[in-house]
């Protein structure tokens, strides 16, 4: 982005939190939880979320909204294949959701018939952090073998974020990874953040995540009450 | 982005194409062959940058530019460690490079003593597509465990393309990775795409990539006669 472009953006950027913030109001109303997961590409954004399905399908009731850069239904096919409503949000090349993508993605989700929104955005470790959605947790997933250094060389996503979800534990013996100089590096961006190791391959770790996540349900609906 | 701020970035965009040829001109002046070096965050693109200085240095002077959203120096700090000159661009948050940061990193860089100028973008499948530098080549960095559906997912990196390293083959008896797949989808968008799988870790494959680079940077060397 040019230097010249950024007062614009900036505008962009208020409004969008102006709109976050009716989003969340929506969700608060309806007493959903919702929660915005961002990653990389390929570290196991749709692969968290089919097992966080897997989990909690039988206690919690779950929509998917799925954000991609390309009109391709992959991840939301994967959603619906088991049994859970998804609606898709193309952004037309852009590299993030935004808060008005989000409510027009909100208008197509029956929230009055679930508890657990769960919104995938767009592969990308940088622009997403710069879009509040509403959402009331953000959660990252990084991967072991994109390595180490991440939160070094991509510190804006780790400020606002509630949950670090470390997937591809079970890649561990075959990649250099360092969990303490990783954790590190994201808790000096971040000194409250909650890190969930697992591996969605085996599913080993996982359920502490959707334990964390169905205590924060909990208490969203009683918030409601 | 919002529909709103579109016009605004189709005239930066213009604008950035007008000084990406004036970067390419200013490197074939110089007989310096230039690739971009594009990824998503941990595929490799320093560990590759690393191998391909290690087979060419003996015989090929080599500068290296870093593309950085955060003031951090790990990755030209890893190329100053093996002796290459290395110039790091932060973009301030910004999550691609354009050809106007590359004009500001070409001021620091000895042209005319180098053959190969390696341009590293920023860690990102999506922005960086979208603005020229004024390299002769482009080059995307996969990587194994990104998954086999990414030129599905993020189609509009792989057009423009000149090769596609696919990186972490040592990683293949790990995960589900249907290299077919994965090529066939990304050759649906670019039907020129060469492909090197690669492992940076092991060495393997390697040299078949350096040898197609040595050939191109002979070839620039020919033309600037």
């Amino acid at each position: 982005m040019s230097p010249e472009s950024v007062p614009v953006v900036e505008k962009i950027m208020d409004a969008n939190d102006q709109v976050a913030l009716l989003n969340r109001k929506i969700l608060d109303e309806a007493g959903v939880f919702a929660i915005n997961i961002m990653a990389s590409p390929g570290a196991g954004k749709t692969s968290t979320i089919l097992r966080t399905i897997e989990a909690l399908a039988s206690e919690v009731r779950i929509a998917v909204i799925e954000g991609d850069t390309a009109p391709v239904t992959i991840d939301s096919d994967k959603v619906k294949a088991v049994g859970i409503p998804a609606v898709q949000i193309n952004t037309g090349g852009s590299c993030h959701l935004d808060a008005p993508m989000l409510t027009r993605g909100l208008e197509k989700v029956d929230l009055n018939s679930i508890d657990l929104l769960i919104i995938e955005n767009v592969g990308n470790l940088i622009c997403p952090a710069s879009f509040k959605l509403g959402s009331h947790a953000n959660v990252v997933v990084a991967s072991i073998p994109e390595g180490d250094d991440k939160p070094y060389k991509y510190p804006n996503i780790y400020r606002g974020l509630e949950v670090m979800i470390i997937n591809k534990i079970d890649l561990l013996p075959y990649v250099d990874f360092n969990m303490e100089y990783f954790r590190n590096g994201a808790k000096i961006l971040n000194e409250n953040l909650v890190f969930f190791p697992v591996s969605c391959k085996t599913g080993e770790g996982v359920s502490k995540w959707t334990n964390w996540l169905k205590n924060r349900i909990k208490q969203q609906k009683e918030l409601a009450k």
